[in-house]
């Protein structure tokens, strides 16, 4: 991949347009009855379409072999190599459930966990109590006071909670107080640098407090803190690639995401024809467009392979309103695979295509992973797909002389 | 790819098993007559079906290009980057005669060679002597003596010996005395840090030593030695990937490449029926198993397209046994291409095949560097062979949320 300081020279702005549509967990596993993935088994003539028109290929979001979380399968998607740039798992439940975390702010995420009479974890994750018994359990946990440090305790689903910890000279260079096993009582949080050391204290303030708390309420009756983190310090999209983007994404997580690298959110229904119709009404006022499609990966999570077929076929549907407005790079490809075999992301690579009056248009008349594998582009990192973005949309000058 | 420190991090115990079938040398260039390679030329069945039922791709063993040596073609396949990972020569001529070549050990590659009256270099391989005279002029070096050092000079093959130097606070810091050009005197041997120093008298001492026992010996009235290493520390399979793994190879180079990156040796007859009969007796023993075919490699060396065929053909009729044992994740590659044509290992990519119920099939039918070509995988490097062996083994877990 070509690295971000050598992008920056090598960008250049242009009135061209670029929409990335990113159809999460795409690619797919066969059905064994059919042989046919959830992609070749959906009625998709406009995607079919684009792949005819344009040049395809297969993506490694991660790295051959590697199943890539959201955050780095973005990150990738947005040309950050994902083994650099890493977001703390703190930092990223905040962004899933669209918090407003600030430069300054240390977000952990919490379990909330058992520990018998001597303090020995019996279970890390309280039986899994119900999310109602965790929105109380964090309601209680918000009256938790520690000097001139303001903290948000947020549930998220089951056992699971976000704490975050507002205040000054705040660190994240802290340990996890989260053995990661039972049977041994819960780490206390030390600083790895002297920065840490006031957080680290802080944080283990809080923990004891939560205890005293949670005493009469068996399961639940301790917390685990682990990746306690701020957010990455990445550089934006109009440094980078002199671009004005928008992300038209009705999830938290990725709103979160696009904001980290300088998008621009746009509030949208969450239906493809709904965000087809945002990307519409706000086409005039950007330059790149990312628009993120969830109901494929949620489908495919669920292990709902009908549903992942119809969900694909109402982002084709709701095609035609997008190449309406005659975009001149359309990308088409996803984050990561979510075969609803496996019910869970996975390390397949992802189909993509590319449209633009500019590229060099191959043999492939379908967009399907097995039409995919002898696409023009062949089989390569995701990293390298802004790049191609760019160049297709004239943003790029030659490189040396 | 990813690195091993990644690896680490992702890397989970299951109790699915991987087998990786290296048939060395695998890979070919058609006979001119019929445009066929010996693969292609190779009624292959078995291996046929499982490249219908699994993934195909070419790999890369070390980059695009570049013919490598069985060293770097095996750590690429065990997943180490061998532009990092260097194993010096002199201990893998160790290694070649299996040789028990141990951690404080310093091993050279040596080469009996002419000098004139004047010292100076006239024939680096001293007309290329037999190999009996080889073993007879080794067993005189065999008497020199160093103070506290003991000193093994084994025969290779003409001209070439092993000289293994055994004893303490020994370092391979030091440079080699061969010149690599003849009308030069050989370089007297020096420390490149200041704990090469006691290395480097030595190795001058042995050469002074047998310049004097070889005086009488013309052609071979001179030794060079090049290459002096120790064995190089590389991670073990069951810290990087968590694995419990064997090798099944009958030839000395293999069995100490897989020792260097812990597996356990298990002894074994050396034709793919005997190597097959010995995973089945031990395959409940491990989770790993790295089996390892040769004849394929030297009937290409020797220039022998016919043997190399029935070669193929041999290890395609043993594959029912192993298919008996159900691998979850089969691989069927070569360490690099060895085609009858160039009587050489070559630089051309490997046909390469995975068989597991997670993989996402193409439309390949048969085994063959043809077929391969437009496999699913596409053409990839060697090194990314591992992740996507665990991977199909559910061996890893996501990276990043």
């Amino acid at each position: 991949m070509i690295a971000l300081e050598q992008m920056k020279e090598l960008a250049i702005s242009s009135p061209l347009k670029i929409v990335m549509l990113i159809i999460d967990g795409i690619g797919g596993l066969p059905d064994p009855k059919t042989g046919k993935t959830e992609l070749e088994t959906a009625n998709t003539p406009n995607l079919d379409h684009l792949a005819r028109e344009g040049i395809c290929g297969l993506v490694d979001p991660v790295s051959p072999g590697i199943t890539p979380g959201s955050a780095p399968g973005h990150l990738a998607l947005f040309g950050y190599d994902p083994f650099k740039f890493d977001i703390g798992r703190g930092v990223l439940e905040g962004l899933g459930i669209g918090f407003d975390v600030k430069d300054e702010d240390v977000a952990a995420r919490g379990n909330f966990c058992t520990v018998d009479d001597s303090g020995l974890i019996t279970d890390r994750r309280a039986g899994r109590i119900s999310t109602e018994k965790c929105v109380e359990l964090c309601e209680l946990l918000s009256f938790v006071r520690l000097d001139d440090v303001q903290v948000f305790v947020l549930p998220l689903r089951e056992h699971r909670f976000l704490a975050l910890f507002r205040g000054e000279e705040l660190s994240p260079e802290v340990t996890d107080s989260d053995p990661q096993r039972i049977g041994s009582a819960p780490n206390v949080i030390s600083a790895t640098s002297p920065e840490g050391k006031k957080m680290a204290g802080l944080a283990n303030q809080f923990i004891d407090t939560a205890k005293e708390i949670l005493s009469r309420h068996y399961p639940a009756n301790m917390v685990l803190l682990r990746g306690l983190s701020q957010l990455p310090h990445l550089p934006k999209f109009s440094e980078i690639y002199k671009l004005d983007p928008a992300a038209i994404a009705a999830y938290p997580m990725y709103k979160g995401l696009a904001k980290l690298v300088g998008m621009r959110i746009i509030e949208t229904g969450n239906s493809p024809g709904e965000e087809c119709a945002t990307l519409a009404h706000h086409y005039n006022e950007h330059d790149f467009f990312y628009v993120h499609i969830k109901q494929t990966d949620s489908a495919g999570e669920d292990g709902d392979f009908d549903r992942k077929v119809r969900a694909i076929e109402e982002v084709d549907n709701a095609l035609p309103s997008l190449l309406d407005l005659k975009p001149d790079v359309i990308i088409v490809t996803g984050d990561h695979s979510t075969p609803a075999l496996l019910q869970a992301h996975s390390w397949h690579p992802v189909p993509f295509l590319l449209y633009s009056k500019r590229c060099r248009p191959d043999k492939v008349t379908e967009f399907s992973e097995s039409a995919c594998v002898l696409g023009g582009l062949g089989r390569f990192p995701a990293v390298d797909i802004m790049p191609l973005a760019m160049a297709n949309a004239l943003k790029l000058t030659k490189f040396g002389a």
